[in-house]
């Protein structure tokens, strides 16, 4: 059973996630790369090598192929069955690794990336985390549900064939607590919302806006940690994901898209992770948080300086890489 | 001018080093490799290739040649000269890049890796550290100064010759906020020292314990972010690493070499990053922050998962890893 931990001086929490432990050997040989050409479990065909779907969309009601697939992971970090049986060690504080792992198998085809959708391949992807959020947090075990993306073998992707993650957590992550905590002090200081005041301060700006549609802005935070470090904004305040009207999914397919594209231009395919940030549950009509999707391409490395600080070196200044992607015609 | 600016949401400072701008499509081919052979500023003979030494250890008072030398980094991320100059854009805060970025050169020998110095040696580096940390508290403009090493291509290291750095910064960084606040919460509510009780529990309980002598305990954490991540915690409580007296930091050299030769055998010479967590200027006497180094090898990649939820998966209890490298002779 994988065991959650929590360290003791700053509250997070980790995964102590022993059923994929290694020998201290195998570390330093590194077997993760995705290998061309291998065998795909999330190739048609296939689906009897990955555990039996929570989620399948069909292209019509009788068909009797399909468009999209979310299995559990076959190899996950936390378990769905049992208690949390939270529990204290002298200082230190612990509980069952319970949660679910899932994966999003977004197509069929082993050969497209995920920017290479189009808008209703990408729009399904967004309408199936939505369906899966909704089922999980009707567990009253569950806090949070992460959704996330790794693309290429240096953001940590293991699969080729293109699918996003989610994992559903007993505990708030602390970077979103953070987020939570910090957005309510602007809340309290203001009685605005510091995403609204975000959105409607960059499109007045325009410095560092890559694109819009009706629903999004999509454009470069004011203080990246990383180059060409992306948000997408919902332009409707809305605190949780799993809210968002169809219409808006809609609109987010087209923006997701085009930041993806625009980026794969620019910096020549390059890895990226990109998560959902979105209100844990019951915070679900918070007015003072907002959810939103964070881009982040895997373009420098994290040394010793940032590890210790929290405090991250970026080389390119965000109203410089919105210029370039801006102006990148796709 | 480098440019320090403030995440709205979670107060995060980013330093935006324009002057180490890249073009997005250099990011592509990564050119930060170490190459062996080739030509080092850091060797015996070149000292004209590095800024003027702030600090110089000799082998006798009289000598001429080095034992150590520390520069300012001919790159530096934030720049020794000018005023803070705070200031607001609409709802965005920032600052100019003020801050010092020092390189401490530990040897003159080229191909000797730190693990592999002697006592003496590392206590010489130790030493520079305290010496450089006492001289820049004394610039008001300073409220941290961060010590680190990486190790290694993949732990950021772009040069072979082994040296450190540190860098003195106009803010505390938010993750030793976030460790300050920790340990003052777990003060108010035990009237003691969090550390202090990781030490005394550590040693009780055994299982984690790598190493111990007279000063410091050697240790994997309950909660580790990373497989084989080790802490070194003094035994006597001290907020400020630079309070520490010589007696200590020869004994923290001997703790310190005696992790990394064990982290080195057993998983085949990583790459790795060290920090040294230390109390911000005029806290130094905090009965509730414990100076300590926190070392974590380069073994897991990390993704979107870790990105978005600060929430890591470690496959390696940290039992295990303790009982291995304890095993290991050296």
């Amino acid at each position: 059973m994988p065991e959650l931990r929590k360290d003791p001086i700053v509250g997070r929490w980790v995964i102590i996630a022993t059923e994929r432990a290694k020998r201290p050997v195998e570390y330093a040989r590194d077997a993760s790369q995705p290998r061309p050409g291998a065998f795909c479990p999330f190739c048609p065909g296939n689906e009897d090598k990955t555990p039996h779907e929570v989620l399948v969309y069909r292209p019509s009601p009788t068909a009797r192929d399909w468009a999209l697939r979310v299995v559990p992971n076959k190899f996950p970090v936390l378990k769905i069955e049992g208690d949390l049986d939270r529990r204290g060690e002298g200082l230190y504080d612990g509980m069952n690794g319970v949660g679910a792992h899932e994966v999003i198998i977004e197509t069929p085809a082993h050969d497209r990336q995920f920017a290479d959708l189009d808008d209703g391949a990408i729009e399904m992807v967004l309408s199936a985390w939505r369906d899966r959020i909704v089922d999980l947090r009707r567990d009253t075990r569950f806090r949070y549900v992460m959704v996330f993306k790794n693309h290429g073998a240096a953001a940590g992707a293991t699969l080729e064939h293109t699918h996003s993650q989610l994992i559903a957590l007993p505990i708030v992550p602390i970077a979103v607590a953070a987020e939570m905590t910090g957005a309510q002090r602007y809340w309290e200081f203001k009685e605005r919302c510091v995403f609204c005041d975000i959105v409607r301060q960059e499109l007045d700006d325009g410095r560092r806006v890559i694109f819009e549609n009706g629903g999004f802005v999509v454009a470069a935070p004011y203080a990246p940690k990383f180059p060409f470090e992306t948000w997408i904004l919902p332009k409707t305040h809305r605190a949780a994901y799993e809210e968002a009207h169809q219409r808006e999914l809609g609109q987010l397919a087209g923006a997701l898209r085009t930041a993806l594209r625009k980026l794969s231009v620019a910096l020549d395919r390059p890895p990226y992770n990109f998560i959902l940030h979105t209100a844990p549950f019951g915070q679900g009509d918070s007015l003072h948080y907002h959810w939103h999707i964070e881009i982040m391409p895997t373009l420098t490395k994290v040394a010793g300086f940032e590890w210790g600080s929290g405090f991250y070196i970026n080389p390119t200044p965000p109203e410089d890489a919105a210029k370039f992607l801006r102006d990148l015609s796709i």
